[in-house]
């Protein structure tokens, strides 16, 4: 696992702006995991997107074209070292057949599809100490028979 | 990846009995995931919860010892090959990375826990397909320095 | 890599009955290679499918609940051993990559469904050695931005 | 897994010169597939396709020598982690079995050859979202008996 | 790595009737490590193959039927562990890549079939030591281009 | 998988040279297949042999103490991803027992040597396709009892 | 496993000033390991810690930055290789599943947490030999029901 | 991995004599820790020990043997699946360098034994959530030279 | 790792009488080693090997044809569980390059058999706890030049 | 698997020296083995033996810090490749098992120490061959019961 170049030099960017992803967010006007997805190479930029992404981070306009490229995705080991990201891995160790079987008993036999799907974080306050929340929505996608 | 005896046993009592999950979330009180956590054996029941699940599945007493012990939990390959499955695996391949920034950024070093957590699939129906929603809810826990 | 018991059992009665995937194509109304994924339970009938199945290979309705579930996907190892299967795993790794731009370019980021998917197998006879016709179609995925 | 130097360059410069796969197909009257392949060093061209690759691209001589020599081939991880290419290793996981058993029928014991083999993408319009439309065409090699 | 129960009673049988693999090629005209391949069900026999093979060994017809299928082949972990086995597997990873040139060189971009194939073993007598030698013929197949 | 840096230059200068291994094999008087070892850093020259083929590709001596030192061996992926030496990996995975049965019974409990071991590669012409023909030869090894 | 840069010269310059862990324990009034997993990139030190560790080792300001940033977490093979560190790996495979029946016995179903986690050595002076004594203590977290 | 047969009945009648690790502690004065290490096949019991723990969980002497026997031990996968266990896995990922270095700081170069050790389990009550505290005890073991 | 059935009944008869390798050599005149090595199906004994071992374990004759078989070799995970199996793993990792050049320099470039090998456990008493001595002596093998 | 940086600088030293291990062994008074393990960096030296080292190669004090160094150990791929090493590890797969046996028999539950430990090779000349004898010596380390 190695975090690409431009990764590297655009969070650096980020971090000398003082920026944080939701300041992005509103710059953009895209979710602020979506465009942490771009910034890791996971995800393509339009032209537009890309131009005020390099802006807001002060960098000249070289990056946009590598932004705009569709991506060679995956990023991590094969079982995540770091632990907040293998804690999802052991969430779909531990719960992913009951997630299988109530999904497919709500849907039909299919998928939920990881392509046609966004992902928001929210911050729960809680006195007991405040908890992440997880929203996935994804097109679920029946199995097609010919 | 063996599918447990137990969960075997259980599940087609189930599909004898014409119960869905949502059903068996009424009767216990717990939400569907959860339920289907036990049945998979990856969580542990109450000695109260297990009777009611066997009961409702007109299963005989001798299952409520199993269904209350702490369960060696984790079911599934390295790599999952179900196809549903694998989907969340290639989330965390592609979005791992943007998710641990973003989650870190509001939170601090820290990770969501994958214990006190709590986990929920919708149905969201749309014209354009219908889509599976994930909540997932885990609380956050800064990393301790000593 | 086990083959599941009901495959066994079902691929000897074909044998037993001697009918090709082709008759049983015929029979179902549905594509041989479709069928064979039911049988290697890849695959799930509905009810009048499973039915039609089990009569022409002369075996009890006992089979038709099994052949409905919805089944835990994907058989064989990381790596395929079978000769014939591997060749597939090695077109990936030769032609993987070139594929990859080639569809994007025709398409944009995204990728061809494996579910709403479909898959032939064709027979051309050549003088110089017939050739083995594999047609692919899925439906193109453009990833969704948020 | 990382993308040869070569590949890089030559990809460049391809995007420099606004130039599709398509477009290279009709300079070098060769299939964009292995068009791509070769520029991926999967595949060796001829002095003569070398050449005209590297004029349409713009590029120096130099290249050619590279371009026809024949390459170490492979490019991938074991499990690939592309979502667009792990869709193909999942198709082989899944129908993988089941197609053995269809060429089989038809052809008897052997295999579909990788090496006498083509590959090609269309792009099928169709109102309900174009689909991706893969034809493999390999001549069928059957076991030698001695 | 299991050995199929059919190949173990065959092998059994055959060190039972006290017959060498030498003396089944004289039977059944067929060379002896492909009649082992056919043992081991990694081969598939003709009917008559597979008759003359029985009568042999003195089994009696049942196993006829799975000794004509078109086996799931290979057998044997990633990495041999038998020492003899492991043997060709080191010397891959030794004389592999010379090799790969050198057969390249003398035929251009292409591979030795491992279908259109044979294999022979013969005792070279030595007086510092006899010798196995292993002789390989494959056809060699070029790369199509497309 | 690296190509060590030697080899890169060797075989550069080699392809400069427009030599072959053949013709080198009657300039060292040593098999190509050996030379080509010695090149890829598998197999270790004497100071003649060594001087005799950096003559032959015009290189300076500088190289000669590396190619008689004696090298780490072993080039190559756990499973290789080239088809070329895949295949034998493949003749392995179908035919290694079979030829573990066939070698042993003709010579007793005991390996086929690695290291006393010659590797010859021969092209013979045939009107269906030429083959390519690998005659190995190892000597016998019997286990030692103590 | 690659040590970061950034520890490789942190590492030199407490060598260089003659500082041991638990000198550096007095300076910034945390423990000795925990200051080691700060070096070694696996735990985030505040803006004040990371300027009295900078100060006491004599580097520039500029490392202060990466000091305080959230690493990317783990370090190391699979299994490790290092014996000092394997021997810890061959406890959980040893001991692993005894120590998880006692705790869960102690305090139902759940876990220990590696993130409201500390970590003591302590020197056990013995006349038979000094022991290494290691402490543990992380917050207990029990499996939420929902 | 698989709970060896006896570790399951063991447990069973101690779950049927309603009999903690605690308890048993006090009838074989052995740390319950080791003796659940003896339970699960992974440390060897002196006869009296054996007959000890048999009597009390009300099972017959024919237990004796296979508990006094030095069994083959470690049991698990390569990276452990259940949360528990793995947490500790995760300890060395984060901690394991830091360990090392701080070990060998205090003592030398060497390792931690993980034979002549000891390990321990206490609760701590504590009113924001009680702690689990582990306890390691091993002898240093300094490299020798010779 | 599953232990052959045939090692498990006869260990458990070598047990039952009482009977310790140095026994077994004894009344073999074979190092207590290779016997075990003929017990766990490394090793293949002569009939007349086979016959004193059955006798002196009290065994019935059916299991000499086994004992005689020439075994398939190799038994264990690719990275040991088992400390005492392990730390023979570990020596090579941490002393295996140093090994390699010591015997090469002494010998040339070869290897030491692993076939024309014996393998001898001694006891050395020493005061300060008591010593395992190996001693392994293997054939230099040269390697062939052809 | 990569050879440090200063290994292969010391190993060039000395062979520029033309000084064998042996010749070492003669000026640190300490075994060659040892002496190639310090030079690989899997063992370390006292100041005095590194001076002593350095000199005989003929290398500036520069180097001393670094063999005095604590190394982190293990080197080399999990399932070695080059035949020499790979030998041992063949020799763990087939008489792990007979030896832990055999010096358990002799010693009780325990392992022989791999860092209490001594290594020696010698050159065992015979008519046949010569022959590579290995000799290890490690302190036997029961289990401790607590």
């Amino acid at each position: 696992m190695s975090i690409p170049e431009i990764t590297q030099k655009l969070l650096a960017a980020k971090q000398g702006k003082g920026l944080s992803f939701a300041d992005l967010e509103k710059i953009l006007k895209r979710d602020e995991v979506w465009i942490a997805a771009v910034i890791y190479r996971q995800a393509s930029a339009s032209e537009e997107e890309a131009k005020l992404l390099i802006e807001a981070l002060g960098l000249d306009a070289s990056y946009i074209q590598e932004l705009t490229a569709y991506p060679v995705k995956g990023l991590g080991p094969v079982v995540p070292t770091d632990p907040l990201i293998y804690r999802f891995y052991e969430i779909m160790q531990v719960y992913g057949f009951p997630l299988k079987d109530v999904i497919q008993e709500k849907f039909g036999d299919g998928i939920m599809s990881a392509i046609d799907f966004t992902l928001d974080v929210e911050k729960e306050e809680d006195p007991k100490g405040d908890r992440v929340k997880i929203i996935m929505s994804g097109k679920f996608l029946p199995y097609k028979k010919w």
